[in-house]
Formats: structure tokens, C-alpha cells, sequence
């Protein structure tokens, strides 16, 4: 390396980097971090399961041990304190009054200390009650920690599922080697790089420094059971980032189990925490309908705080799975096409072309190389390219549209779901290849498009007091989450926002026809009610004038000639009115008849004005942009 | 690896991975990307400067290319399209019938062309359009790509500063390798692992596939000046994670210039970032402003873009810089304990833990270990430490409280700094390690205290109508950024919260002190203003009366035994009245004096009240909690 003055230039490996970083992975403080280890074991036995069609079966099992317990737990001894000057503070006053720059207290703890409750302030003279024998009882009580100490909540996490399985060979590089993955490609997938289970193998080693345990039964038929286990124990080498074996055995299969178990022993905070990781396995209810999800809880100090939750498969349907498909030319960079190349197997760049890119056939790869002009040929080794020759083979991929769209067989939505009910106000549920996001829902774009570039009113959708539910599942074969834990997918993805408002608008028109259908329903339905109410007094009034004009008639027969002027209006109804007249006669019209006819007529509009409205709405549907 | 099943586990270079995750280092579109390049280097010559105490310079040039401007200066030949046909979107009916999973667009587009304006889309017909010559003619206007074509702008960053410089031998390892950094150590700094160059350095090889370029004048010593510059024009190989280096030279330096100047070209969306540039550069100007920062900004299509903005230097101060500290006992982990283990040059646990932990002396160590109890002793090697013992350590590291409070030496927090006018409402400006932070404010802890836990109109505050100016200054060798990019601190550090949340409290405090008393003097002033106001006219009144009560009093001794009823009521007040009546006759007594002794009063009792309310006010600091 040379002479050069200044520091030395370090370099870390992606497993201390991660180690040093773990907030980037969801790993922020001990309550964060248990529910993320939860939720990343469950997502990768979800992903295990659906890659061989199998409907997920994951039963979760968490034990709470305080420190004492666990470290009899893993056999090392629990001693009695001693020397109880040690765990309180020392004397603050003197300290501070001499380090000019001391703090008060580590200015940004360890993220496994952040959420810990603040400890009791042991004021100042603790200096002077070091020996104190009433204090020195207090601490020795519970095998001397002081009550206040937090540190001391351990957890076991254990999750079993029904999927493929791990093969024996290949679990220590899965899970021992930080950025190894068995998922690189375009296409679909919860988890891309493999980095939760890792990250929960490096808190594991941080919090309690525990390995992990792996018991995996791998068969990629279904119908072929695999006819051995595997027990894996590591551990990871942080500097090296490699797989530190404990123990790596075949054990008997009897039963043909296939699917993985993972256990690993983490410190946490499961209080802070509970109710998002059963927020967590609810959401995954609702978008994985498929699944049968078991979680149990246990606390070997306090039963109390026992806990059993299952979430049943509701559906036998499963969506079918996402396959891996080609980079689509309009999404190339220079790098992307660099790589192509490095790893193409085609000799010629015609090839090359239609080969490792997807939506380009023989015609239109042939009709690009010409278009590049000098230098390019059809036959020419794609190595041959030099990096300006890269360069303008990307900008042209970018530059011409005539490629079909990309094929969506890499994706595979939401298939069924189960909604739920929600409460007043706009409830946002956000899916990301079928993963919930419980966090960071401020900044997600799903929930900025729902509560600030939806107009709501314009739907008939009264936002503060409708009960409204948004769910958007989106899925991709690759989600730009911001970092690497999942949380939430930023609001500046132009496309992203684009899709997530049109599907939305998309949804609120449907829902607009609805209720617009609704309410046109509710008013007739009103509007009918009312009428049918009068029915019978109206029939009974018109019954009682039309008797008062018969009888009025037959008294103005009898006594003739009453008034000339009248005569000429009498005439022109006279007909309809001796009709009338003779239908009361022959009993025809009766009160019941009347409303009969009335309730008819009634009926009749009804059925108009519902046919009307639903053109209305029908045009609306089509009409409207807002 | 055998002969398990399944998929192949492929293994990432760290390159690789922040290559294809970009959105974690703050590179989520074009327009996010060219902003954050711009930061990063600004970051990294502020680091460079303040490293040797040098009043940090930068200048900033940044220049915009169209692709025809920029493929001409780099020397790519820009040809004339041929096949126009290429360049328009293929039939889209046809082919979405045929796949029937077929997307209608990429559906995470890459995010190089995240933030592009969408393309006017280029409806039915264009199959039969393809040779349509008016088509083409309109095609071939600017070198034949469309207007609406926007991978078209390319931005050269230069960024110069007056720093450290780079030793020429480390330069390579220093830019060329994702993960390398000369920042480790317990201290504060900008950037920690030098992500930023690196990441640009990426994104210019994505969007350009340019190499960076570096010139660097490099001496640690202020009065010593480099005698040669180094050149030095690399690339980094993502799979291997290595530099690749085009040329690497030494030149002469006849100027003894030091400092760096990097060059990076990359494609990025200036319009839509612009803002973000100057607000950052605004803020840095608050919290540095020592600094002498200079942009330039020239587009070679449009100069009516050009700009240039000068934020000068307002001060000479420059806070101490932060000093490299041990690792405080109270916030180890159990992989910590173990690498300083690995590191250590101790030969013994009591030397171990006092040497490579900070806060504790012999005595403290001796104890510790007695504490410890079976198996540990003080002699025995650092490195026969087992597992569990290195566990049962690291429980009583984080139980122990005796240890003295980390030194703060390793923290430079903001000196002077040049806070702003605001406008209405609550404002906040966040800085961490004095770098502002624009982003996510919605979900920054500073944000979330400022806007939900701090009550301001208990502290005489109308946060919807004063002028607020939030500044939080968070300083940490170890900031929780979520993320690489140093956008945001998360809402789930319990402690940065509680920091916060208190550091505000105070300044409200102060503020509400200081308002009180502002308040107090203004209602002071009011009053007396009124009194003052009303001073001649009661004067005048007050005179009058007397002059009548004299006048009456004459008469009445003119007209003696006026009513005996009175003269007892007359007698009390007699001498008083004798007095007043003398002091009227003398001109003692005249409307002028009257004014006068009101005016006293007035000032007098003022003033007392102003001692009342300054005692009241302070009592109020000690006594209020909020």
C-alpha cells in the first residue's frame, strides 16, 4: 500500500457492517428487535412453504426467561452479589465536577439498551451506603440484581414451519455468510437476500451470544418425504463472515417430516412489542388467508403473561408463484448491461440481445444493432463492447419504446383475502409482496396518497367519519423498501405513487357507483314509503268526493236547470264522469280499488326511477375523472 | 458444497449489494441521487477541513449536459436515427392480449428513471406510423430523440475543498472499496464508512459508466505544504469490490495547493432538487458557519438556468474537534466484549478492562473481577476467556453502575451557529453531527417531540401563530440513522427521545421566562402609558377642585355659621385642608406640581412592579414542571 500519510484505511465485512448497522435491518432497540427476528423467521417459512406449493403451516413459539433463568437455562452459574457498591452508581457529583466534557450518560446507548425503562436515579451519598447491610439485603434478593435492571428479559424464539426445507450441505452459507442468498433474480420474493435470518444470528450473538439451531427436513417434491434431518448449530465469524459450526448432524426422519426449525435465544422487550407482532400476524391473516399461523407465549416467571393465538387457514387457494424472468430493456442501467455481458453464454450480440433480455425477438434485436450504427454488429462478441459502446447500447435500451411490456408472470398478487372491519376515519393497510408494514407510516406512499391526494369528498366518502378501509398490496420484484428491514416503501417513487393513486381512484369510483346506487335505493325506498303511507287516506278521501259527486249528480238530475252557465264545463267532463259514475254504480271503483290502483301506480315509478338511476350511475362511471 | 438440493446459494460483494439497493444510501431516483452526490462530497471536504483545523473553502461547480452535449464531450459519436420506428411504443393492444400476465408498465422501474416525467403517451397506430416521414422529421429535430425524453440530462459534480487531502497511495482503496474507511474509532464524524463517495461512485458507473476523477494536494500539517498532486481516475469493480484504476499519477504542485477536488459525472433531475440543494446548503450555512461554501451551477443547453449562490463565512470559530475515545463499560455487547478481546494488547483481564474500556481504573477492575467470582482472575489472558464467560462479563459490564459517565471528548457539538428568521408556526431545523437533515422529518424523533410532545401554550407559546424556530443539534459518535443516507434519526431511541424532549423543555423554559417578563414590561408600559395618559387631565380636575374647595372655604369664612351641623365634619379635616388651602395660597400647590407628584407615583409604583413580576418570574422557573 505504500507511504501515504493519515489514517489507516479499514475495511469491514458485511457481517460487522450489519453488526455495527443493525438499525438499517429493523434492529433498532431489544423490543425492536424480537419483533423483528419474529417476523423475519415467519416470512422466510412462508417463503419456504409457497416455493413448493405447500399451504403454510408456522407455529411460533416464544419463552421469556429473565436473566437468571436463562443463564441456568444454558448452565452458566447465577452467583450471589458480592461486592453490592458495584451496581449502583458512583458518586455523580465528584465525577462531573472534574471531567469538564463527562455526560450525563452514554449519549446514544447500544441499540439493545434503548428502550429499557429509565433505571431509578440512585441519588446523591451512594458513595457513603456502599456497605449499608439493609441495601446490601435489598440487592441480593432475586440472586442480587437490582429490580430495576431490564437487561435481564430473554427470549427463546422458535418457529416451525411445513416448507422445503434446508439442504443439509448448504445451511451454514445460508445462514452463516451475510448477503449470501438463494433468492437473487427477478422475480417476486418476501426476502432477497436472506438478511433477516442472519441479522437475528448476529443480534443473537450481540444480545445473549447464543448460536442459532436449525433442525430442517429438505425435499423439494411434496410427495417425496425426506428420509433423514439435518440439526444444524452455528454461529458467524463477524470479521470473516463466514458460518461458525457448532454442531452439523444427520439425524433419523421416521416420520418423513419435511420443513425447517429455527430456534435462536435473543435479549428483548417483548412488552413494548406485543402488540405489533400480533398487529403483524393479524395483517399477515388478512393477506395470507392461505396460511395457518400459530403463535404461544410463554413466561417462565410470570404465567400470567401466557399467551395463545391462532389464526386459521381460511382458504385453500393459494396465487401461483412468481417465476424468474429476464431484465426488461427499459430498465437497464450501464452497470445492469455490464453484467449481462460478464455473464452472457451467447457468442454474438444478436443474441445476446434476445437472449438475456426479456421482450426483444430476432427482427427487433437485429433492427437495434443496426441502429447503433459503427462499430456494432450482430456478430460481434458482446465482450468485444467497450464502455462507451456499453454506454450507448444503455441509452438506446432506454430510448426505444417498441419492447412489449414487461411479463408479469414474475409476480404473483394477492390472490383471496379476508378484509376486516375497520373504524371511522381512513385506515390504511399496507401489503408489500404479501408482507405487512406496520411501521414508518408517516413516510409510506401508500399512506400519503390515501390521506393527502385522495379527495375523498368527491367519491360521496365522508373521510373523518365513513368507516374506510384502504388495503394496498403491492408487489414487485423489487420494492425500493427503504433499508434493508421491510418497513415501508418512501413516497419518492414517481411510478410507485402514480399506481397506488390510480388503483385507489380506481377503487373509489367503484365505491362511488355503489354509493350512489345505495343512497338513489335508500331515497326511492323512502320516497315508495311515504307514498304507500297516504295510500289509504288519499283512496278514502277521492272515495268520499267521488260519492259526494255522485250524490250530487243524482240531486242535480232531480232538480234540472240549475244554472245555465254551468253547463258547458259539466259537458266536457261529462263522459269521463258518467263512466265514473257508473263504475261506482257497478261497484268498480271502491275505496279498494282506488288504493289498489294507487299502490300500482306507485310501483310503476318506482321501478322507472330505478332504472333511471342506475343508467345515471352507470354514466358516471365512465364520465367522471377526478 | 455437496450434493444438497434446492436453489444455489450465490454470495454478494457489499459493492454489489449497495449497487442494486441504492435507495438506502439516499440514491432513490435520478433527482435524489444527483442531490445526494452533491452532499456526500460536500460531507466529506467539511470532514476533510475540520480534520486539521483548517476554515473549511468548498467550492461547488456543477454543470448540465443534454445526452447529445454530454455524449459529445465525453466522445461518443451522437448519430442520426435511422429506424424512427424503434423510438415509439410498440402496439400496445396487441400484445396485452396475447400475455396475459403482461404489465402495462415495468412496475418498479428501475430508479435511475424513478422521478422521470412521465412520456406522452403514444397511443394506438404507431405500428402503422412507423414510416409516417412527418413522423420522422420531427424525430430527427435534436439529433432524433424525442422531447419528451428525459434520461437526457447529465450533471459533471465538482466539488473542491481546501481539506487534508488523500495520501496518494490510499486514494484507490479510499474510493474503490464499498466498506473501507479511515473513520472507525469511538468518535463523532460526518460519515462513518465513507458510503457516500462510494455510492456516488456507483451511481456514475450506473448512469454513465464514467470513472471519477480525483485531484488531491494531501498534507495533515497546515504549514507544511504538499509538495506534488496526485490524479488519480478510477472505478470500482462491484463484483469484486475493487478499485479499478485508469490512471494514477503524481504532478507538480508549484502552488503547494492541498485540499481535493472530485469530479463525478452522473445523469440526475436538477429541477425537481434544486430547492433541496440550496435549503441544504441554507442550513449548512446555520451550523457551520465557519464554513465559506460557493455553488456554481451552469447548463450548457440553457443558461437561464445558471446560478450561483455564496453562503460566506460568519465566523472563525470552529468547534474543537472531537477526539477518538474508548468504548464506555455500561454499553457493551456481547460481540464487543469479544472483538476487543481479539484486538487487545493486554496480557491480562485486569489490564484488558482497564486499557480498552473507558471509566475504569485498577481498584474498579480488581473488583469486577473478584465479582466475577470462579474461574475469572485478574493475571489470567484476555483471550481464555470461553463463551459463557465472555457472556457472564458482559452482563456485569452492563449491570455495574459505578462507572463514571463517557468522556465527552469524543463529541464537538455546534459553537456558534447563525440561526434564521421563520415564519408562522412551529419550524424545525435538524442537524446531526452538524449535517442538516431535509428528509423523513415526519417520522424524526426532533419533529415528533417538537410537534406532539411539548405543550407549548403551557409555556406562554401559540404554536400556530408565533414564530418558532426549532434547532436541534444532535451530536453522537454513533447517530441511529435509519438508513445509510443520513436522512433521519428514528422515533424509537428512548433516550435521544427523553434528550430531546428535555432539551426543548429547557429553551421553552427560558422562553416562557423570558416572555413572561416580556409580557409583564409590556403590560407595564401599557399601564403606565394609560396613567401617564390621564395625568393632565386629573391634574387639571384635581386643581379645579381645590381651587373651588378654596374658593368655598373663603366664602365660607366671608359667611361664618353657614350651618353648625357641618362644622364638627370640617373641624378633622381642618388642618389638613388649612395646609392644602396655604400651600394653593404660596403657589406651592399648582396644577404643574400636581402633575408632577402624579407622574412619581406612577414611575414609582412601575418600578415596583417590575421588581414583583422579575421575583415572580424567576420563582416560576424553579417551581413549574411541565
Amino acid at each position: 500500500m505504500g507511504k501515504g500519510s493519515g489514517e489507516a484505511v479499514k475495511s469491514k465485512s458485511p457481517a460487522e457492517f450489519f453488526a455495527d448497522n443493525q438499525n438499517i435491518a429493523g434492529f433498532d432497540n431489544a423490543g425492536k428487535s424480537l419483533y423483528t427476528t419474529i417476523r423475519e423467521l415467519v416470512e422466510n417459512s412462508l417463503d419456504a412453504a409457497e416455493s413448493i406449493g405447500a399451504l403454510p403451516h408456522i407455529s411460533l413459539t416464544i419463552e421469556e426467561f429473565t436473566e437468571e433463568e436463562f443463564n441456568e437455562h444454558r448452565g452458566m452459574d447465577n452467583r450471589d452479589v458480592v461486592d453490592a457498591g458495584l451496581f449502583k452508581a458512583s458518586g455523580g457529583k465528584k465525577s462531573t465536577s472534574k471531567a469538564t466534557k463527562a455526560l450525563p450518560k452514554p449519549a446514544v446507548a447500544e441499540e439493545g439498551s434503548a428502550d429499557d425503562p429509565q433505571e431509578p436515579s440512585a441519588a446523591a451519598g451512594a458513595t457513603a451506603a456502599d456497605l449499608d447491610p439493609k441495601e446490601k439485603k435489598a440487592k441480593n434478593d432475586k440472586k442480587g440484581r437490582s429490580k430495576g435492571d431490564s437487561h435481564s428479559l430473554y427470549y427463546r424464539v422458535k418457529c416451525k414451519d411445513n416448507g422445503v426445507g434446508m439442504p443439509h450441505d448448504k445451511i451454514p452459507d445460508m445462514l452463516g455468510v451475510v448477503l449470501s442468498s438463494s433468492k437473487y433474480g427477478v422475480r417476486q420474493a418476501r426476502g432477497k437476500y436472506g438478511m433477516g435470518a442472519k441479522m437475528a444470528l448476529i443480534w443473537s450473538k450481540k444480545s445473549t451470544g447464543l448460536p442459532i439451531q436449525v433442525v430442517s427436513g429438505c425435499s423439494s417434491d411434496v410427495k417425496d418425504p425426506p428420509n433423514f434431518l439435518t440439526k444444524c448449530v452455528l454461529d458467524i465469524d463477524i470479521y470473516k463472515n463466514r458460518p461458525s459450526v457448532h454442531e452439523h448432524v444427520k439425524l433419523p426422519n421416521p416420520e418423513g417430516w419435511r420443513g425447517t426449525e429455527m430456534t435462536v435465544c435473543v435479549s428483548g422487550n417483548w412488552q413494548t412489542y406485543k402488540s405489533r407482532v400480533l398487529q403483524y400476524l393479524q395483517q399477515l391473516a388478512i393477506i395470507t388467508p392461505y396460511a395457518e399461523l400459530e403463535l404461544e407465549y410463554h413466561s417462565h416467571a410470570n404465567p400470567k403473561k401466557d399467551l395463545t393465538a391462532v389464526y386459521r387457514r381460511r382458504s385453500e387457494q393459494m396465487p401461483p408463484l412468481a417465476y424468474e424472468v429476464k431484465h426488461h430493456p427499459g430498465s437497464v442501467n450501464n452497470l445492469l448491461v455490464q453484467q449481462l455481458i460478464h455473464r452472457t453464454k451467447c457468442k454474438d450480440l444478436v443474441g445476446f440481445l434476445m437472449k438475456d433480455l426479456s421482450s426483444i425477438d430476432r427482427p427487433l434485436s437485429e433492427r437495434i444493432i443496426a441502429e447503433l450504427g459503427e462499430g456494432f454488429h450482430p456478430k460481434m462478441q458482446p465482450s468485444a463492447l467497450t464502455v462507451k459502446m456499453v454506454s450507448r447500447l444503455t441509452q438506446m435500451l432506454r430510448d426505444v419504446k417498441r419492447f412489449k411490456p414487461p411479463d408479469g408472470a414474475c409476480l404473483s398478487p394477492a390472490g383471496e383475502y379476508n378484509l376486516r372491519q375497520v373504524k371511522e376515519g381512513v385506515n390504511v393497510y399496507r401489503f408489500a409482496n404479501r408482507i405487512p408494514l406496520l411501521f414508518e407510516a408517516g413516510s409510506d406512499v401508500v399512506t400519503r396518497v390515501a390521506m393527502k391526494r385522495i379527495n375523498w369528498s368527491s367519491y360521496k366518502v365522508d373521510h373523518k367519519r365513513d368507516k374506510i378501509g384502504v388495503f394496498v398490496s403491492t408487489v414487485s420484484t423489487k420494492i425500493p423498501f427503504k433499508g434493508t428491514s421491510k418497513e415501508y416503501i418512501g413516497d419518492d417513487t414517481e411510478e410507485i405513487k402514480k399506481a397506488v393513486k390510480h388503483a385507489l381512484q380506481q377503487c373509489c369510483q367503484q365505491l362511488r357507483t355503489h354509493l350512489l346506487r345505495r343512497n338513489a335505493l335508500r331515497e326511492q325506498k323512502e320516497r315508495k314509503k311515504v307514498l304507500t303511507k297516504y295510500i289509504p287516506d288519499v283512496s278514502r278521501a277521492v272515495f268520499g268526493l267521488l260519492t259526494a259527486m255522485q250524490k250530487r249528480a243524482r240531486d242535480g238530475e232531480e232538480d234540472k236547470g240549475g244554472g245555465a252557465g254551468g253547463a258547458s264545463k259539466r259537458a266536457r267532463g261529462a263522459t269521463a264522469k258518467t263512466q265514473i259514475m257508473a263504475s261506482l254504480d257497478s261497484k268498480e271503483v271502491t275505496e279498494k280499488t282506488l288504493a289498489a290502483g294507487l299502490s300500482a301506480a306507485v310501483n310503476q315509478h318506482d321501478a322507472e326511477a330505478a332504472k333511471e338511476e342506475s343508467v345515471a350511475a352507470g354514466r358516471g362511471t365512465h364520465s367522471r375523472q377526478v
